[in-house]
């Protein structure tokens, strides 16, 4: 199942399920009772939601501004340096901990939508990663029971400002720009994904394909990495963890390759749909 | 005017003004239209609040237990290393920019609360600082401006969980465990505080005293800090900028001096009060 976020085009925002005839907006009969599609996740309501989505005549796609799939997250984790073509291509080894920061919701924008260039800097980096959804709370998880948290995948673009993630050893400054990121188009249920572990990843920059790897080169697995957030703080129904990005991104590349206003950037991940997005200058 | 979030007695949330007389309870009259403190800033409504105060029979502090004033932050935002002593303890120098990383709200209980020790670690250490909290939404805000757009002040304890912190070079990990950071007891607004730069800081664990400082020790001052932030993210009504640690935590001492299950920490600022957590062993 293919669940996207996005607003009608009346403004409102509403949800539902992405398939061959269009959209089939659950939102309408259910937003009064679960505000949004995390709302819909913590309520364990996948079957009330598929039910709503039935009787749903289909949107035309065309006429939806998509948003993040989860809109409202309690929590995004990112993971840095986890595939090994890009810890090779850092300089560095596979560390013994997953490296890990936050970015905030307001960082990140939906399919189709504009990533923004800021003003301050020209060095806007692309990042394609898999994006794991929580569906079910927990803290502690075992490695064994991970899978059993998770809702569902995601393509997500970890778009970074360079010159700021450099300013200090915290990479916060470089990864939470306003709308510098993106997640979507859909997010796609567990069930229908298979092994995450064995999915290919490309990101292309202006059609030029720039990242390709398979999610097998992930040095830390999903499993190890809910086991080790889920230490720290209790993982909870639509929380995301980006897994990391493989090599290939801008800044290693030889001349740098950034990402700048009239450019087009996506990311595919086999089975979850092309995560495409304009760049545009900060106005 | 000092503003505090709590659970009355029948466990339900609200939020009022603490004064001599115990505190004057607003959210019984507001909650239904604003329904924490966030949205009382939000909406600039802090004369309506005073009103609504000023005609409540006052609460007995003793039958309410305190939240972090601001519930439900859009960002906790904390600066690592900005206090020249403490730069000093760690070996380091004077950055060009501040350090900067995430706290969720997950990790932060209010005044009285317990702290919680986890049972994976026994170097969870004390961190007193001053917090910022934002009163008027703003990107790109001028040191000249950034004082507007302030709401008050906060004691707040960063605790730590040292060497998760030292897993990687990111701190998110040992700076996120639930539970593990605090504050309060309550929001002082600006203009009771005077120069925010001439405060007194002084945490003590157990009744001595392990932190001393003016607050004008800061390396970066509370204007370049909200103008750094604000050229990265819109900086929301709510959000709290924790602005460091002086010296003198318990990893640089000789011997290492860390909280343990029976303590209790305490961060006190000039004209802030007293933040006092117990701290307890992880159940």
């Amino acid at each position: 199942m293919k669940l996207a976020s996005y607003l009608l085009a009346d403004g409102s925002p509403s949800y539902g399920i992405v398939n061959d005839a269009g959209i089939a907006d659950a939102g309408a009969a259910l937003r009064g009772k679960y505000s949004t599609l995390r709302a819909v996740l913590a309520a364990d309501a996948l079957a009330e939601l598929t039910e709503a989505a039935s009787s749903a005549s289909p949107l035309d796609p065309a006429t939806v501004r998509y948003l993040s799939p989860i809109t409202d997250p309690d929590k995004i984790i990112c993971i840095g340096l986890n595939y090994m073509g890009h810890i090779i291509e850092t300089g560095k080894e596979k560390p013994s901990y997953p490296s890990i920061f936050t970015r905030y919701p307001s960082s990140i924008v939906g399919q189709n939508e504009a990533l923004i260039c800021p003003k301050v800097s020209s060095w806007f980096d692309y990042e394609g990663e898999l994006a794991v959804v929580i569906g079910k709370a927990g803290r502690s998880i075992s490695e064994q029971d991970a899978f059993k948290h998770v809702a569902g995948y995601c393509c997500f673009n970890d778009g970074s400002i360079r010159d700021y993630q450099r300013h200090t050893t915290q990479f916060w400054a470089g990864k939470n720009f306003d709308r510098s990121g993106s997640m979507g188009p859909y997010l796609v249920t567990a069930d229908e994904v298979g092994d995450p572990d064995a999915l290919t990843l490309i990101t292309r920059l202006n059609g030029e394909e720039v990242q390709s790897t398979s999610t097998g080169d992930l040095a830390f697995k999903i499993p190890e990495i809910i086991a080790y957030l889920s230490i720290v703080t209790e993982l909870l129904p639509g929380d995301v963890i980006a897994t990391g990005t493989p090599s290939g991104v801008g800044l290693f590349r030889e001349p740098k390759l950034f990402m700048k206003d009239g450019d087009t950037v996506e990311v595919e991940i086999t089975g979850l749909g092309t995560l495409r997005n304009p760049v545009r200058a900060e106005a």
